[in-house]
C-alpha cells in the first residue's frame, strides 16, 4: 500500500515536472523583445540584419521562425539587396516619385506619404532560422524603412 | 513479475496520457477561425482591431503570434494609423491616383485596380500577443482594406 | 534498494524517451525545404500553389501554418486571383507603368525597377493549413513574382 502510493506520488511528480518544463520552454520561446534603431534622415533604409542575427544567436535557438515587427505607422520593414547601397537609395527615390508630396491630403501632419509608404512596405517580415542563423538569400538584408525621420524607433522581434 | 507488469502498464498509460494531452493542446492551438466584415463603399478601410482583440481574449491564450488572413482577391489587410481617419482616406485616395483606372486592362470584370491594390497591401498581417493583448504600436490599428465593395467579406485568424 | 534504483532508472529512461520524441517532432516540424521555379520571361507571375500543396501533402501535417519565402531580391511572392490569367498580366503591366524604367537609377545593373517591385510584393506569404490542405479563398492562388527573368529561382517553405 505504502509502496504503491509512493510510486503514484513519483508518477505525479514526473508528470508535473514534464508539464512545467514544457510550459517553461514555451514561455521562453514566446517572449518578444525590442531594440532601438536610430535613423538619420527623413527617408532612409537602415540595415538591421546584424542586430537581429545577434539577438537570434543570444537566444540560443537553433531552428525556428523569426518574426520582425515594426510598431510605427510612418515606417516599415522590407527585405532587399544589401550589397550595393544604391539599391536602397533607388527604392526610396522611386517611392518619393510615385507617392505624391503635393496631393491635397486630409491628414494635417504633413506625413501622409510616409503613412502610405509604410503600408506599401508592410509592418512585419518573417525569416526562417536554421542552425542558429537567419536563412536569407545571398544578397538579402533586412531593412528598417524610415519614412518620417530622423527619429529613435523601436523594432520588435520574436523567435518561435 | 505481476508487480513489474502492472508498473510497466502504468508507465505506458502515463506516456499515452502525456501524448494525448500534448496533441489536444496542439489541436486547440491550431484551429483557425473566421469572422465577417461588412464594407459600405467601393474602397474603404475598416478597423478590425476590436474584433480581433475580442477573439484573442475569448481564446484565453496569453502569449503567442496572431495571424490574420484575408481570403479575397480584391481586398487586403494592413496595419496603419487609426487615431485620425483622414490617414485611411489619404491612403485610399493615393492608391486610386497611382493605380490607373483607365488602363487597357485585359481582365474584363472592371476590377483590375482592386486586384493590384490587394497585392500591394498584402494578404495577411502578423501581430504578437502578450498577456492576452495584441501588441500594437501606440497609433497602430489593423485594417481590412476593401477595394471592390460594398460587400460582405470574411477574415480568418489563427493564434499560435 | 535495488528495486527502487531500477524503478528510478526506468523513470529516467521514460523522461529521456519523452524529451527525445518531443525534440524529434519539433525538428521534423522545424525543417525548411526548397524547390525550384523556372521563369520564362523578364516579368511574369508563376502559380506555385500546386507545388506547395504537394509538399504540404507529402509532409503529412494535418493542421498548421505554412510560410513560403523567396530568397531573391528581384522577385517576390503574392496571393491573388488564379482563375483568369489576365489578372496576373494586368498586375505586371501596371507595375511596369507605375515604376519608371527611365529614372536616373544609381544601381548600375539596370534592374532597380525589379528590386522596387520585389519590396512592393513582399518576400513571404503565410497560409493556414487545415486537414492537410492550404486554406485559400475561392479565387486565390500563390504566385512567384519574377521581375528580372528568365531565371531558375528557389522558393523556401516551412510548415509549423
Amino acid at each position: 500500500m505504502r509502496e504503491k502510493s509512493g510510486y503514484m506520488c513519483n508518477l505525479m511528480n514526473l508528470v508535473k515536472l514534464i508539464f512545467t518544463k514544457l510550459k517553461q520552454e514555451k514561455e521562453v520561446k514566446m517572449g518578444s523583445e525590442t531594440f532601438t534603431v536610430s535613423t538619420g534622415s527623413r527617408m532612409e533604409f537602415v540595415d538591421i540584419t546584424g542586430q537581429i542575427q545577434k539577438e537570434v544567436s543570444r537566444s540560443g535557438t537553433s531552428d525556428g521562425v523569426c518574426y520582425i515587427y515594426n510598431p510605427h505607422t510612418t515606417a516599415g520593414l522590407t527585405i532587399n539587396e544589401g550589397a550595393d547601397p544604391a539599391v536602397q537609395d533607388d527604392i526610396v527615390a522611386v517611392l518619393k516619385k510615385v507617392i505624391p508630396m503635393n496631393h491635397p491630403y486630409k491628414h494635417m501632419e504633413g506625413n501622409s506619404p510616409a503613412h502610405i509608404m509604410a503600408s506599401l512596405m508592410g509592418s512585419s517580415v518573417t525569416v526562417f532560422v536554421e542552425n542558429g542563423r537567419l536563412v536569407l538569400g545571398t544578397w538579402q538584408k533586412i531593412f528598417f524603412c524610415e519614412f518620417d525621420g530622423p527619429r529613435s524607433r523601436k523594432v520588435k522581434w520574436k523567435l518561435v
